[in-house]
């Protein structure tokens, strides 16, 4: 005999397939589901089906939306393009509330070993929003040796056409220690060093 | 500005009602699941409302069944039955392949804390189904306080039935270490010492 029942196992497996969910996490979720009212586990499951139909990418920048182009995009000046790797990137800089520009997702980074290209990813989509009105194009790729890659590519290529290209600060994190920051870290804080 | 659209923030409010789900894990799962194909979306939608709907308890021992009776009800003799707190734990000591009676699944411990009484769990169905042919029904509620006054509880019911009742052994965990072994655990081990 199986241990689970097959719509047990079959819904542990569905859970599964999340990120960091086990086969202990996954059985723990079935339970709960099993737990909930049938009402409120059709309500969980539609929010899935829901969420996959209704998000879609932003023609003009590719972030999340409902819509043809997002709200950002229909808003928001693009004098400054801030330039990230998912959309989930955007989410994390919008909760500053400071940048007022518009953005523009590549989904996804230069990768040689995982036979990514430049092509693979958003940047003819971004050379072609670059017109008279952007001044400037602030590179927010994760400071990995991918993003800086990707973010050194396309700094060459929007560099001739007259664009101001900036790149997010390293350093040491604010609240951090000296002890416990990495070497290449502290080296680049120590390179980038400013006068106060 | 929301910072999220409505969908993604839907979802993830419905993946935050997982046990040991917060806002950050939630959100990496809807990332997943916008990831998805819309086929791979909708088959775990599916498995979610399938399970709820599939899995029933047992009417006789209280276990996850899609039937009337369970597996285990159907082909095991009833001359031992292992009385557990809930339907995981079955699986638990399924997973053994070592107990070849049948269960009985509580579906809670007493606990008057949280105004749980004999007659909120399923003590009277456990009653019901001792005849001549019950054996021994062992106590399989967990080692904490509600799960022992529970088996105090139901063995004194059981007791002038006839029927020989006992409980899992306490004592040091195999592969734990004297040092780590909590006090009340320590004791139980010592006073219940066995000739070697």
């Amino acid at each position: 005999m199986e241990v689970f029942i097959e719509p047990i196992g079959r819904l542990i497996n569905e859970f599964s397939k999340l990120p960091g969910v086990g086969k202990k996490t996954a059985q723990r979720y079935a339970y709960k589901i099993i737990g909930m009212t049938e009402a409120e586990a059709k309500q969980f499951a539609e929010a899935v089906v829901y969420c996959k139909q209704r998000v879609k990418y932003c023609k003009v920048c590719g972030n999340f939306t409902e819509e043809e182009t997002c709200a950002i995009c229909k808003t928001r000046s693009s004098s400054s393009i801030c330039v990230v790797k998912e959309p989930k990137d955007v989410i994390a800089l919008e909760k500053l509330h400071e940048f007022n520009g518009s953005y523009h997702v590549l989904h996804g980074v230069i990768s040689p070993m995982d036979g990514i290209g430049p092509n693979d990813i958003r940047i003819k989509e971004l050379l072609a929003r670059i017109d008279g009105n952007v001044k400037e194009v602030i590179m927010a790729t994760n400071p990995d040796v991918e993003g800086e890659a990707t973010a050194m590519y396309i700094a060459k290529l929007l560099k001739p056409l007259g664009v101001n290209v900036t790149r997010l600060a390293h350093g040491i994190p604010v609240g951090g220690e000296l002890e416990y920051t990495d070497e290449v870290t502290l080296s680049r804080a120590f390179s980038e060093r400013k006068q106060i």
